[in-house]
């Protein structure tokens, strides 16, 4: 997150992944919420990064001993990480090993790192909840990384959770999942985004008042 | 609901799902559990009502600009049901948009509906905790139906979980998930029902006391 | 099929499902293709109709005993089945029992019927190719409907694969599986179908004389 | 759970999961996590025991009547469960019926069970939660076993989970979920899990003092 | 088989799995089809036989260095098998690996095996198809079995493909899959199934000659 | 492929698929066979290349329009293959879009392109059976990629099928699918695998002649 980055993220902060979710479907960007990742705890703050996009691929028992090429691993994408940044790993589903585990996550809260999210799994459960860095994950797991998985490369176009997501994407993540705003729409997302928050509290307004459905006034310009 | 079902949701509310569950397997009814809905909070109390159908199909980007019948939506449906139904969506297990949003179900909450049960996901998890509506559902999600999901009809018969709903089978929900209940038997599973409730009373009472399995005496006449 | 149908049906022959998928698509249809049934036997002719849906649900055991209302039966259905039609049925991908088996397949025969799709299963596969009549099916198997499905209702709209599908809507089914017209679009795509096969084959044959995939020439206009 | 192992089952309550998953890779045994159970309550002491195996079977409707062998049923397992012991079942992933319901559950507390792991589901939530025998299940559900299930036998080699389990293997259960550790290497492994603390902590205690993934010093000999 | 068996066997040759689950179904046993396995060549004759179970379990590694118990192995269970059996392999659908390759069934063709059916998978396609003994299968792999299963037990109660399997249950297998009837119901399932061949017959001959549905004639007793 | 591969891949053109995979199961790689993929065809001859990886993401409708990073597609990496490489995608098990059709296949075959692997599908049937090209591919289907993929990358690390491909691995597909060589173990597994093969023949000789598995004779050096 750089500074030029502050005005829309305070825009973004008020408006909920379903709202995005919505406006993003009047676009024509059908699928931008992210199947799978949902917070490790359900009172984390609604939390807005920039993608860092992580990518991993099926472990292989010869590396890296018998392979010519070698891989990076977890430790060295961590200290590359931009503050800010949410980091976000193609773990292409995989459950029984995790994508991160507590050295690396703590190391990643001191980075300044704004969040985590996996189509995989995260392991330490305690430790990552005392840490306190908002995960979200798709599910909880004991073996480390390389009991199944290999990380690959960073800052790639990836896939996660059926999602095509681009490095510096606008990641936006709360209650109810995730959601992924291209960069290059990531400002008309958020305006229009305020506005469906006004009509949704404008409706909901009438609808406690008795109000039904069809009868719904239509809201007034601002 | 109508006056008529009182005494018979007054004796409902007194059996577990499990016991119901138990008492159709002895009649013969294998497959009335709905598979995937739990309760969105686990403190909603046990909630019964006549099953209010919704059938979803998959959405369809012409729809309806180049079609010739109009199909009907979330808000056409929600005006029409009932006081004391229990609206249970057949959504196809599709997780990755919403079956009902937070406007919607403030308006079957204003209604009187009694509950919902949906094979699909739900959105806007915290507008909906706050309402308080009793929500068995499969997932959460953040985006609006219209991403996959279009209402096709309502008070069909339908699947749900994998299980046979008709309109006005009675529904009971609770901390292990939806029961559904054959309409024409409903009155006889509550009775049997109570009585398995007084039957595993009495086990479990002699179980505390240290009796083992296969000493467990009868249980006396009523 | 009435005999309003017998042009679009002639040009439609003459169309791939590939390429029908391509020309949907760029009209911003993108789920036309249903996902599972897959021909019976590979050297089927392209089939084409107008769809007759069926919708099934799961199987409940006190039906029809303990049920007030009366469901059809998918011999019912065929009797009202318009010739040249393909019946195409919501079986809810339960492969473990069939929606179809060979009485009923020879009687729609009898009947006309030009095909059938199911996205569950059929029975008797020596008996069905001896039959003839073309069919798309996810699996083979050997219980019978009622052992996991009762048949709710005919000529609704129905999910198949995935896909929405309301009755009267074109089907054409070929060696790469089952794509859905919309009814009023169908003139159209046909037209640009047939547009696209020629494309192709002017491709195909720049290709084989080793031109590359950068340098394929324009095609002329016709 | 023989007194020969308490000094064992010490040291196993200072190793989590997570560590012991690590170790076992190290030596060679990738799969001795079990994919699925997960504890019903987040705050169950770790718990550790030998295993005692259930191995359960998909139900036959003319079992027992027309079967010429008598299977056993859960209340006859439980009776000879040995105190100390996990009781866990393979249940083929079967979450539409219930392994144990509440009744069994008390007599296993009764009997000193130290907990349950199963790979299908539990029935009665709020039954159980009072119990408070520590259970890692994959889902809860309403049905009894006989829905689904039968006993086959007991004691036996299992999988669970994905995971070979022989009798006697020593379990590992804690909010990451279940660990199986072959008997012969449990002292190895408890001795080098202890080990691996000693390293994270070491580790964990640099990291928050601002060292880099890449600068953490050794650790020094015991 | 044994002698006993040959009128039995006789019948059932000319018995769909069809008629015998339609039979099955009206006796109350609706899960006697089992799902997955289907004949590696679609012209072996139907094949019938008594169950000779086998029960796999995951792969473990340590298996058997540092196991107590030893692991019995394919080879073993073969050299037992009976002559005219059929068996049937409780691979836990895992088809990453081979239930049975090219020698030993070579061996069990030797030994006067009827048939094979694994819910799992069998590697060296073109070697059996050269063998010719029939087999029913879920997929086809090139690892060994070691890769991930170990064979645990055989003439054990087992599932496979999600149905219960006892040893010396009859087991008969075509184009349409794997039917398994219990044993104390062979020789009425037998009979009821003739009959059931002899009005689809009789039903069928009405069908070709242009009988609707509805107006279809009785049999006429024998 | 180089002319240094010739004697390499003469050898392997020698070895099932099923014996490399036992050769790397006893070299400690357990998980080099691709899940999915089969021939479209059953008597393509054994293949044999150096892989070509392909990299594809899930589909955003934005792109290319809004993105400022623009991807190549299947046009321009079929360009660059080199002669006798076999291109295997990562398609991450899509098959509701193909990942190729007929015309970049037949510029593939134009280009000596050996053989594709897709843990997706491939779309046009009947022309990739008439270009003749050997393709192993999880699924058969219509709509073109641009439905759900994108094409992210070339020559990368990739998992197709579960497994981890790195450029330049071998890569052997036969009728039980496809094996994953690590480039710097061929030549040691090659020869294995010819080892194993004389054994398979030596072993299934005896067999022939009535030797049973356990008198089994060792074979003669060479």
């Amino acid at each position: 997150m750089t500074t030029a980055d502050t005005p829309l993220f305070e825009m973004l902060k008020r408006v909920t992944t379903d709202s995005l979710a919505t406006i993003l479907l009047k676009k024509g960007l059908r699928n931008q919420w992210v199947r799978g990742p949902m917070p490790l705890k359900l009172d984390y703050p609604r939390t807005i990064g920039r993608a860092f996009t992580m990518r991993f691929i099926p472990v292989r028992e010869d590396v890296p001993g018998a392979m010519a090429r070698k891989l990076p691993v977890n430790r060295d994408a961590v200290e590359v990480m931009p503050e800010g940044c949410i980091a976000i790993a193609d773990a292409r589903g995989v459950t029984a090993a995790a994508t991160f585990g507590d050295i690396v996550v703590m190391r990643m809260a001191k980075r300044g790192v704004a969040g985590i999210v996996t189509d995989g799994a995260v392991r330490d459960r305690n430790g990552l909840l005392s840490i306190g860095l908002p995960i979200w994950t798709t599910g909880i797991t004991a073996p480390p990384p390389a009991t199944h998985l290999m990380l690959a490369a960073w800052q790639e176009p990836i896939g996660c959770g059926g999602v095509a997501i681009f490095p510096d994407d606008v990641i936006v993540a709360d209650v109810d999942g995730v959601i992924v705003i291209p960069s290059a729409l990531a400002l008309e997302v958020a305006e229009a985004g305020l506005e469906q928050e006004r009509l949704d509290e404008w409706q909901m307004d009438q609808i406690k008042r008795g109000v039904s459905l069809a009868d719904l006034a239509p809201m007034p310009k601002k």
